[in-house]
């Protein structure tokens, strides 16, 4: 499916903590921008992917949309880990030729409804309690019962393993940590439609942040967010005869690894939910590598996942992730700008479909922390999704 | 993706009223049938496809079943309508190279466990009330709210829409829909797995069976089961090498019409869920012609839908399907055998993976009601989602 798919259109609506509109206006709403982006007539959609865990339905936009018969629909679980994958999955059924142009979205009243943190839905797929939750993850099953019920949860003993397999101190991971919360913050404030755009944020208002779950604190948390973003793939011919800066897709895959499914697996040896050969594999069907990444949306419902994601990819040795963002950053002037946008942290929580945007964004040049000449573009859930995007 | 992955395993447990199971186990079990008749480690499924209403989460299969890493999963939403499209996914995922080895399975305790017929949750994936399944599908939420909850009270509006716009009476169609239920009985009756082997039923028996929603009788409806039934596709390649009887993927796909959303829609004046392109593009891209399908499983929660399937399908007219019935059957000396293990209505009910199953064994030549040399089987959920399987 390499280079045989493009993402033509992109579309959100505004990030809010009160969105006053249904999931389902959301959903539409950010459809249709990416509809308008991308020059494409909502007859003309045919595929449609979502996450199972998103509340609009491929029937809404059969029946309220103006689409026309959807003859692919798919759905990938386990909640922002989908997020390189619901593109992998459009752009493998457009290669499969069944489908020719894929709408994929995200809508949440993440902030005004279901507020995951809080632990009342979060871990599978419509499951409202813990107990339920429990039964979609296996690992879950022995530990919700015990109140470890929120990926905020889970997340902080993610960051005391790296410490304790690391060799790092407290101040040593609040020093790393605090690198990506404050330099998101502040591409967050050069973009105005970040919902931190009028907040910066120093490494003394970092480390001033209360303990959520030690030993992360509330900047190293992402925002609540009532909001929604789109974006339409097409084939590669059409994108080529549409627009001259299609972020087409070069590979996209996923990664369950044994014992280490997501969001409940708290005590694996190596922290990276991908195996090397999974990332290699990407790299491969890419035809790239590490090196010729220009920009990286590393998914961040917490910092500790950019941390770790730095190295899942082979941007950071393994256990050297933390040094690397000391000594070299993730701002515009490092060698690998990431969450240009603000991302989870700062821009808005969109479950990583705001990632594939500002992805989208920095190809066409025209992120508002723009990376010049921006090639290629990885989005990544610490592995177990990702998906690189690349020019003509 | 035409010829391009082939199933090469299949697998099912017993079919019961009390599995004395979880739908875990039950899966697993169907899962290790189908890697032993394929030959393939557990080791070796890289991909799954999942009916998203299934209980059973990759997950489970990463943790417990000695799966390694598995870079692509997906699920399909809409209960049995999906049973055409996890074999169509995961076919696209090979022929993408997404996957190598891909397991798709079903498993339920539909009869010990949450039992569909009695409208507690069956409309969308999770809804466990009516509010919720309205939720899913547009027109559930001005038809759930007056009580219209479960498939079968749908289906039985679909019989009604078809006697009044074709002229029937209720003679006609109790002899057309008779003819559906007494010869997948006789199949059953041949078939010993199947839950109804024991017991025969005649056009007078059928006609004895109490009204459940009128114009539908007790025959016509599925039965209620637990069990699991898995299947194991792999690269055509593999598939040549592996075995000569492996049942390739021809053609697959879904088709979610305007307005005509599984399960709820009951006025629409066609009845059929899919256009005639849909099901021309099918039959075009398996490079076949409804004339050449040898034998074929139609969806049969209801025996309605196999009326509906044989116009969709292009077997029948439009409109004509009862007469076809009436005059040619679906027994195996008619010139289309349907539903040769017994179907949902007397084999069991397996969201329609049962009946991949028996396609395969059809394309194999070991189905308990063979077909002498069938080499094309189409198994169809009215044009909601479909999959053409044929012999090397």
């Amino acid at each position: 499916m390499h280079r045989q798919s493009a993402i033509v259109g992109i579309g959100n609506t505004d990030y809010s903590r009160a969105s006053g509109r249904t999931e389902r206006q959301l959903a539409l709403q950010a459809a249709r921008a990416a509809l308008a982006d991308a020059q494409v007539e909502p007859r003309e959609i045919d595929g449609i992917v979502r996450y199972s865990t998103d509340s609009t339905s491929p029937a809404h936009f059969a029946r309220s949309f103006g689409a026309s018969t959807l003859r692919y629909y798919a759905e990938v679980p386990f909640g922002g880990a989908a997020c390189g994958a619901v593109i992998a999955h459009a752009a493998a059924a457009i290669a499969a030729r069944q489908a020719s142009v894929v709408l994929v979205y995200r809508a949440l009243n993440e902030r005004s409804g279901i507020r995951y943190g809080r632990a009342e839905r979060h871990f599978g797929d419509g499951a409202a309690d813990p107990v339920a939750a429990g039964d979609q993850t296996p690992a879950g099953s022995f530990s919700a019962p015990y109140g470890l019920l929120s990926p905020g949860q889970v997340m902080a003993l993610w960051a005391r393993r790296y410490m304790y397999v690391n060799g790092l101190t407290e101040a040593d991971l609040a020093a790393a940590l605090g690198t990506v919360a404050i330099q998101q913050r502040a591409y967050a404030n050069a973009n105005p439609a970040a919902m931190m755009r009028d907040r910066p944020l120093t490494m003394a208002g970092y480390l001033n942040g209360r303990m959520i779950a030690a030993p992360l604190r509330l900047f190293d948390y992402c925002l609540e967010t009532d909001g929604a973003a789109a974006v339409v793939l097409v084939s590669a011919d059409r994108a080529g005869a549409t627009r001259d800066d299609a972020a087409y897709v070069l590979a996209g895959g996923q990664a369950l690894r044994r014992h280490a499914e997501p969001l409940t697996v708290y005590q694996r040896d190596l922290l990276h939910t991908a195996p090397t050969s999974a990332i290699g594999r990407l790299y491969q069907d890419a035809r790239l590598g590490p090196g010729d990444i220009d920009v990286a949306m590393l998914y961040d419902a917490t910092s500790v996942e950019v941390l770790l994601g730095l190295e899942v990819y082979g941007f950071a040795a393994p256990g050297q992730g933390w040094r690397y963002l000391l000594e070299a950053g993730i701002s515009l002037s490092s060698p690998l700008p990431v969450n240009t946008h603000g991302g989870h942290l700062s821009e808005a929580y969109i479950h990583g479909m705001n990632h594939i945007l500002e992805a989208v964004r920095q190809l066409r040049g025209t992120s508002t922390s723009q990376r010049p000449g921006a090639r290629h573009v990885l989005v990544g859930v610490h592995g177990a999704s990702s998906v690189i995007l690349g020019r003509s």
